[in-house]
Parts: structure tokens; sequence; C-alpha cells
């Protein structure tokens, strides 16, 4: 599988440099200074400069895709070949962007590795600087297609220049390609960006910056639903809330070893008194000085606190996207401080709580164990024996619990190896999501400790979870998994009653306040709202139904009479009248029980 | 009223003179290099300089008053002067304090007075700088008393050096003092800070910084219980959340105002792209920047807001004090835009919510307009035209509303006029809580607008409102009014069971089981506690009094015959054997009504 995916990487980068030879030849090196383009999990890209008066758009892709079949066609063969720094300046004299690349390269005393397509002497002979891997030949490319255009800063900073970047994609077959691009299709038509807008769940504003969503009423109800579920759950295996800042002097950083190796992301702050602070980009260290506060008796163990709170990290502007990536990070963050012997039983009670909260929102999960580099263990904290033994555990929990999981090397977190839930989504794309990690370095960095049945000082463990990870990055995924028709339990809006005319307003208004109130009843929030505008039942009809509200409930003099509603149910249609006292009756099971069907 | 004050602030600042004047007397002029002192709500107090090796305590304390005793007995008179600052310079040539208040007086060109107590003859002659006003004469400090000693950096701020205070008192007669030294007591006993610790409430932590609040889960439940009451009664009155980010670009701070006229408090960030941030110190921006987002039809408004958030403020440490004063504040923000002719309903629906809040936690409410001051324009935004506008449409609000007001200038907020509610504790001190405010500015600065039924845009009005204010003040001021003795709905743990042996656990388990079974059955969340640990019973009925919980339920063999509970009610005593499903349903009553009583 891994295999697979190597091949499938080195493929699609063939292609990316198939798409840059193909471009030159149609444009010429002065209008296409290539800068640079990597395989991705969904293809390729492939960044440019180029001259401010030379355009290229989504309308010249059928002729790029023609020059770049011809170079498939040729079945060039790719060679890998070492060259000096010397000869390697001398080769893109011209290209800014590729010295850039082979001075860093050199700096760091790495050799500089160029790929050649084809041979000088074929007519598409093709040099770049590229460290590969790469297909045999330009006729492993079986099926591609251009996909998009964008704007991309030079390395993601909007200091650097903006480029011109096309995404690609390449297949082994044209039935996966084919298969691919409806995917796509599909997932434009569900973008959360374009969802978020129609749907008015949340927005951006320029006067308070990218990466920042401010959420509406309607946004605010869709994450208060997901986090007061998370709560549900939680609280019944015993957790509590706390309650922290955002902002932390920079010593309690220094103690936790997040100023040394997470300093980059940090939103730095400087007081008028000269003291230096951070945002929080985590809750971790915050939460130890709660259990740290107090001597603990064994007795007291294990203590669970939770916090859905925001945490905030200096992304570069080019990195930032919708809802996917944000500066301002709301996390459903949980840490239990327990003993060794607890640990277990622990991660049990927290895997229960993802498997109820994932079936309830209609996801398979994924169970990866993500393991530590040891390659590059200068990137952790804490010692190898400290790791072994972590990584041991988290293997026998996943035995025992009989997951079929995978190991992923370099996935750790910095402090400890992670449980990582991949969901798939209804357009089979996979998603990480919740997150349990098991920590033994933050109890050494913090000297948390509780005392043991012996009197004695013992030191404790930490494990960290959340269950959506982050609710920005979950709701994109939400919102494009169902496309924007959640489930009852967390639509913003359950019902819409509408008036066939004003006549019938004041019906409405008591069908409205009768859902409302048998919700009450049985401590359930029905939100139910009324369109009692001088539309046409029609209009008001199609409005709700691009609302995606799960039942619209249509009132006349028949309703009236029989006290009974008319419903259109979201994806089923009319299914005639009922009545209200049913209705009402039916629609608060499906809440309470978190129904995933209309 | 307001003569009154001044004369007692007038007093209370001679007394402060004679404690300085008697301390010289005692410790001679190397040892005190007097500072300031002004006079306060409570008295006054006296900071100073001295030699390291000096060093002053309470027990000091007689020694001073009795000197001080003399000079007031000397009835000596006070006079004003107005003196060069040549002259000022050389007659506190040796104290560097005086001289830097004395330079800056001069460099605003305002002049310089001092104040002498006696006459050169006097042997208690003596001079200090100072604006006044003051008493006539010496003997019209009836009856004072030193109260404590402290440090306090110089002009607040922790660059400037340590100094010493000493905190006085003084009234027009001993039966005054005898009953405010009495309430002070009580205040020590009931200190929030020191409650805070002794129930767990919150903590402050070294590492993560001054100011800086973390709550336990005890004080995050006391927290939420408070907050989830103020969004239910605002849920009623058609409010809706919204979530916004704590940070936010410069840009929006330079259209509200906030960077020029709040910008020493503000937290500010560089990005590492080099933009510039800061933290919110007030939510009103962010929330325009929701309404704004898309264009509003008269039939949506009013649009009510509302969002309980931290902001942040840059304070000094010196003035950080427990949660009184602190540098993350959360807010119970509410943001309602509105039209004009909807800003009398708006505010009235506002009113009753602050009224049932207050009502339920057992507060009297006095009610203040607090009015721009109009000898200092330059602080505030906007005309004159909109200030005098809005301040008549508050104080027709509040005639209409009968309420017992009074007028406060220079207590208005930058963008408008307030009204603001007193909340008078148990000890009879005050304490501004609730506040309503009017704003036209912010609408004018953010072109906020609705669209009428003449299809034209009309400029809507903003009302702001916190109901408790910030939830760490209003916490601090509760748990002094209630010396920690909460009302049950509010209390972390409501019931604690103590079985009276090993033997009873078992019931006991079934005891606290019942009673959060029967809660949620209603709707109720019911906090019960086990106190299962091997010790005497009376030694848990101590701990638990201790605690301060409302309900202590004893189980021993003749409660599990009869599945009754006997019941120690906080400050009742035992009450006796009661069914224990009698016990619940009363319990939960009581929970459900906000009773105030046990």
């Amino acid at each position: 599988m891994a295999n697979e995916k190597n091949e499938l990487w080195a493929m699609r980068h063939t292609a990316e440099h198939i798409l840059t030879k193909a471009m030159i030849n149609l444009y010429g090196e002065d209008k296409i200074i290539f800068a640079m383009g990597p395989a991705t999990d969904e293809g390729f890209y492939f960044d440019f400069d180029h001259p401010e008066d030379f355009k290229i758009s989504e309308e010249d892709f059928p002729k790029i895709e023609a020059e770049m079949q011809k170079i498939v066609d040729e079945n060039l063969l790719m060679t890998k070949k070492v060259i000096s720094r010397s000869e390697a300046e001398e080769l893109f004299a011209k290209n800014s962007y590729k010295l850039e690349w082979i001075r860093e390269i050199s700096e760091k005393g790495e050799s500089l590795t160029f790929y050649e397509l084809g041979n000088r002497k074929d007519k598409n002979y093709f040099v770049d600087l590229c460290s590969g891997p790469h297909a045999n030949s330009t006729g492993e490319v079986k099926a591609f297609k251009l996909l998009s255009i964008a704007g991309a800063y030079w390395r993601g900073s909007e200091k650097n220049k903006m480029l011109t970047r096309i995404y690609g994609t390449a297949f082994f077959s044209k039935e996966e390609l084919d298969s691919y691009v409806t995917i796509v299709e599909e997932a434009k038509k569900r973008d959360h960006r374009k969802l978020g807008k129609e749907l008015d769940l949340f927005m951006f504003s320029d006067l308070v910056g990218g990466g920042l969503a401010l959420w509406t009423p309607k946004g605010t109800i869709l994450r208060d639903q997901l986090d007061n579920f998370v709560w549900e759950l939680r609280k019944e295996k015993g957790y509590q809330k706390v309650t922290i800042p955002h902002i932390t002097k920079k010593d309690l950083y220094e103690t936790s070893g997040h100023w040394a190796k997470f300093s980059e992301e940090l939103f730095k702050i400087k007081t008028r008194e000269g003291h230096e602070f951070a945002m929080k980009p985590m809750n971790c260290p915050h939460h130890t000085q709660i259990f740290a506060h107090l001597p603990r008796s064994y007795k007291e163990m294990p203590q669970r606190y939770a916090e859905t709170t925001m945490v905030y990290r200096d992304e570069q502007s080019g990195e930032l996207s919708g809802l996917s990536r944000v500066r301002s990070i709301t996390q459903d963050d949980s840490h239990v401080f327990c003993r060794k012997n607890q640990i277990k039983d622990e991660f049990f009670a927290i895997w229960d709580i993802i498997d109820r909260f994932y079936s309830s929102v209609g996801f398979e999960l994924k169970v990866r164990l993500s393991f530590h580099n040891p390659e590059k263990f200068e990137n952790y904290l804490g010692t190898k024996e400290i790791w072994q033994e972590s990584e041991n555990s988290i293997e026998e929990i996943a035995k025992e619990r009989n997951a079929n999981y995978f190991i992923a090397k370099g996935e750790a977190a910095m402090y400890g190896p992670k449980i990582d839930f991949m969901a798939k989504d209804s357009l089979g794309r996979e998603h990480q999501v919740a997150t349990i990690q098991l920590d033994m370095n933050m109890p050494e960095r913090f000297d948390l400790s509780c005392i043991n049945e012996q009197g004695e000082k013992e030191r404790v463990v930490m494990i960290h979870c959340a269950v959506m990870g982050s609710i920005e990055r979950f709701s994109s995924v939400m919102i494009e998994h169902f496309a924007g028709n959640f489930p009852i339990w967390m639509s913003p809006v359950q019902v819409k009653v509408l008036p066939i005319s004003d006549k019938f307003n004041i019906y409405a208004t008591e069908v409205d306040e009768f859902l409302q109130k048998a919700g009450e009843s049985l401590g359930v929030d029905v939100r139910s709202e009324i369109d009692d505008r001088s539309e046409r039942i029609q209009a008001k009809i199609r409005d709700a139904e691009m609302q995606k509200i799960p039942y619209i409930l249509v009132v006349g003099g028949r309703e009236e009479e029989s006290r009974s509603v008319s419903v259109r149910a979201r994806g089923k249609g009319d299914l005639g009248s009922v009545q209200l006292q049913e209705f009402a009756k039916g629609l608060i099971e499906k809440i309470k029980e978190r129904s995933l069907e209309v």
C-alpha cells in the first residue's frame, strides 16, 4: 500500500514536469519562469512566475493538455543526475527561484540532483532541479487532467511574490481519473466556503483579518450542538470542565518546551511593562497548572479536565483556507491526569466517546498509531526509554481493543505518541479527526505527581484528547460530508412553518409555539421558525429548501381545522398531512436519538 | 450628598497629611521619604520610601496613632498656597518623588499648590505638595484608624520602585468608624481570594502570570451556572449566540476608534509576517462585522447578539488584585442592533433581564445614568448632537421605567451614555455591576444600516449590555456577598452524602445516583458527591461544612432501612430524617426556582 502510494506520487511528479515542459513549449521560457511543483495526495501542482502582461486561464487547459499528451506519447526516459553547485547555477542562471533553492540546498551540505526528461537529442528534452522520485518514463502517465488555476505566494509567505499555480492530477488509469473528477466536481458543489455563505454559518471580515472566522447565530448553533454532544459524552465518563485564559507568560512555555519547539507559530505579545507573553497554541500547559496547584492523593486520581476553547497559531497568510486552516482554532480539548495503571481504562473510555460521537455524525473511522520518527529524534521531547514505553502502551491498547490499525512513523506529537482517527466522508475522502495522545513528558517537565498508597510521590501521566479536533476544521469536513444537509439534531433551523397566506399566520405561530413548548417539556431544544412574508407559497418552499431545512410545514385552512401540518421532509418530498401532536412526537424523538434520518 | 462626600474626602486627605507628619516626627525625614497619599472611598493611604534596613509593621500602629492624635488635638489650621517652581524645588530638594510631581505639573502648565499644616511657629508645622481640598483644621478629623500595611509600586507600575503603603480611614464620628471597622473585619473573613482558595474555585500560577485566573472544576461550575442563567433570560427575549475570535487586525480598531482611545491597554501582537494585531479589549467591533456582512431588511430588525467571551487588557502589575482586577476578563456581552424607534423596547427588555437576574442572587440595585463630561469632550467619539440625543433617550427611558436614578457626569463609555446598575452587597458595599449602553457612534463609524419600508438605507443604533459585567469581578463580589454560602442553584457541590461507615457506602451510592437521576428526569443538573473516606463521621461533617455545602446527608443503618436520609442544612443544622424521595423533590424544586433559601 505504501509502495503503491509512492509509485502514484512519483508518476504525478513526472506529470508535473511534463506540464512545465509543455508550457515552455507553448509560451517560451521568458513567459514561464518555473518556480516549483510537487506531487500531492490529490495530484500535483505547478507554480510559475511570468511577465505582468502574460495571462493564462482555464480556457487554455485543452491546448496545454494536448501538448502534454505529445510528451507522454514520446515515452521519454526520466533520468536522475547529481551535479555540482557551479553547474547547477549555470544551468538556472536566469531563474532566481531555482537559484534560491540551489543556494539553500548547497548551504545545508546536501547534494544537488536533477531529473532529465529524455536525452539532449530529443525535441522535448527538459531538465529540472528535483529530488524525485519519478516514474521511469513519461509513458507511465496514463491519465491526467488539469483542474484549476489560482494565485499562490512563493513558499507560502505573503512577504513573497504572488505566483500563478496550476493544479492537475494524474492516475494509472482513465477510470480512476474519471471517478476522481466526478468527486472533485461534487466537492466543488459542497465546498464549505460556498455552503457556509449560502447557509450563513460563518464569515470572514477584511477588518478582522484572514483565518479569523466569525460565526453567525446559525453557525454558532451548529458549533454548540456539536460541542454539547461531546460534553454530554464526556460528562458520563466523569470529566469536569475547567477554564483558562488565552495567554500566558513566556515562562510556562519555557517549562513545557513549546517556546523552543513551537516558537514560529506562537503569537507573541510584549506587555506595556516589557514582559513577554504568548497566546496559547495548546491548552495542556495551562491545564497542568490546575492539576498541580494542590497535592493530589491517589484516591482523587484520575483527574479529568475538559475545555472547549480557542487556541491561536500564527499561520502564514498563503496557507489559510476557509475553515480548513485558520488562525483561531477552537479545540474540544481534554486532559486526563492518571496513574500508569489507569492508562488503559482511560483510553478505552475516550475511545467509547469517539465511537459514539462519530456514529452519530455518520462517519466510518480508521485507526492510525502515530509514532515518532527515530531519525528526527531532536524534534521530540524526552528520552528514548519514555518513547518506547509510551508507544508500547499504545499498541497494546489498540490490540486489546481489536482495532484494525496501522502505524505511521513521524506522526507523533512533540510530547508523545498518538492514536489518530481518520474519518472517511461521503465522497470517500479521508480526514484526520479525533486524537488520543499519551504523554509521559509534560508530567516530567512540570513535575506532576500524586501521593500513592505508600505515601510516596508517584509520577503521573497525561492523556490528551480532542474528539472533533478543531471545531473549525471539523465543521468544514461536516458541511461537505452532508453537503449542508445536517442531521436534524444539529440543524440550525429544524422546522420552517409556512402559512399559505397571511390569514394563517396565527395558526403558523401556534404550530411554532407548540413545537417549542413540546420540546421544552421534554428537555429538548426545538428550533423552528415561521416564514410569514407575503410571498407565494412556492417561493417560500423553494427558499426553505435552499436553506436545507429538514422539515417544511405548510399550513392553511385544512391544516388549521384539523390541527395538522402538511409535511415536506428534506430529500423525501411531500409526506402529506400529519397531526401536529404526532409530528411533534416524531420530531422530538429524532432529535433526542440524534437520528441521521429525516 | 455629593457635598457630604467631598467633605469626607477632604477630611480624610487631611488625616493622611497628619499621618505623614506623625511618622516624620517618630522616625525622621531620612527614614520616611514621603511619596504620595490620596483620600479614597474607603479612607486614605500613604506611600513612602525608606532605607532598606528600616522596617515598619502593624505593631507600630498604636504608637503612630497616638502621635497623630496629638496633631489632631492641636487643631492646626490647613492653609493652601500657590508657589513657584523654583520655591517648590527648593522645598523638596531631597525628595525625588516630589520633584517628579513638580516637574510634571509645571510642564503641563498647571500651578503648584501646597498645603500647610499649622504655622511655621507650630511644633507640628508641616508642608506638602498637594492639590487638596482639605478640612479647615486637623481637629475636624474626629475618628481615625490605621488599618494595614502593604507594598505598592510608585505610580502603580512594576517598572518603578516598590514603596511601603499604609492604609487608614477616618470618619466624622466614632460610631461611623466602629461600624466601618466591623465591616472591614467581616470583609477580611469573606475575602474572595481567601475563600477562593478554601473552596478551591480559582487559582493563579506564577508560570502563567498575574491577573490571569485559572478556574478549577468547582469554579467553572459556578461561572457556568451564572452564565447559563443570563443566557436563559436572554434567550426568552430573542437573543442569539454568536462566536468571534480574540484577536483582530489593527484595522478594526482604527475604524472603531479603539486604537487611538484605548491604545495603552491593548495587548498588541506583531505577526511573523509583520502585521499588527491586537487582542480584543471589547467585543462590539467584532460583532458589528457579523451584523454588517449581509444587507438587513427592517423586517429582520432588531438583531440581538449575545456572547460570553474573554477580553484582554494590559493592566499594570501593581493594579492587579484577585478577581477584582484581572487581565483576562470574561464578559457576558450582548449587542442589539436596532432602529431608533425600537430603542425603548429593547432597553426595557434588558432591564427586565437585569432585574430578574439580580433578584435571584439577592442584590438590591441602584440606577446611575452615566453621562459624558462636557469638559473633556476629547475623550469621547462623535458629535455633541449625537451625545445630546443619546442622553435624552436614556433619561426618558429611566423616567418611563419609574426608576429612582441619579446622574453621574464623566462616567459614560467612549462611544455613548450608559445606564449603570449598582448592587449593594450584604456588607452594604456598593459595586457597579450591570450596564446598558446606548451607542450612536459605532454605527456611524462602521456605516451600519438597514433598509427601511421606503427601501432607503437607515442608520441603526447599537445597545451594549453586560448583565454581570465581568464574570471575574462579579464572582469576587458574589463570593464575598454570600461569604461562600452560595444559593443551591449555583453551588458547585449541592449535596454531600456521608456514610457513617464503610458498610453503608453502597446505600450512599444509591442515594447519590437517585438524586442525580431524579434531577435528570426533570431536566435539572443535581450535583451530589459521596465522602467515602474511612474517617469518623464527625470529621466528615466538619469537612463538608467547611466547604459550605448546602445539604449534608448522613446515612447509616436506620436510613438504609427506611430509604431515608438524615439532613443537615447549611446554617440550619440537623433537620432530622427525611424520606429520600421527599428530599429529592424539595431539592429539585429549590434548584429550579433558584431559591435563595436552603
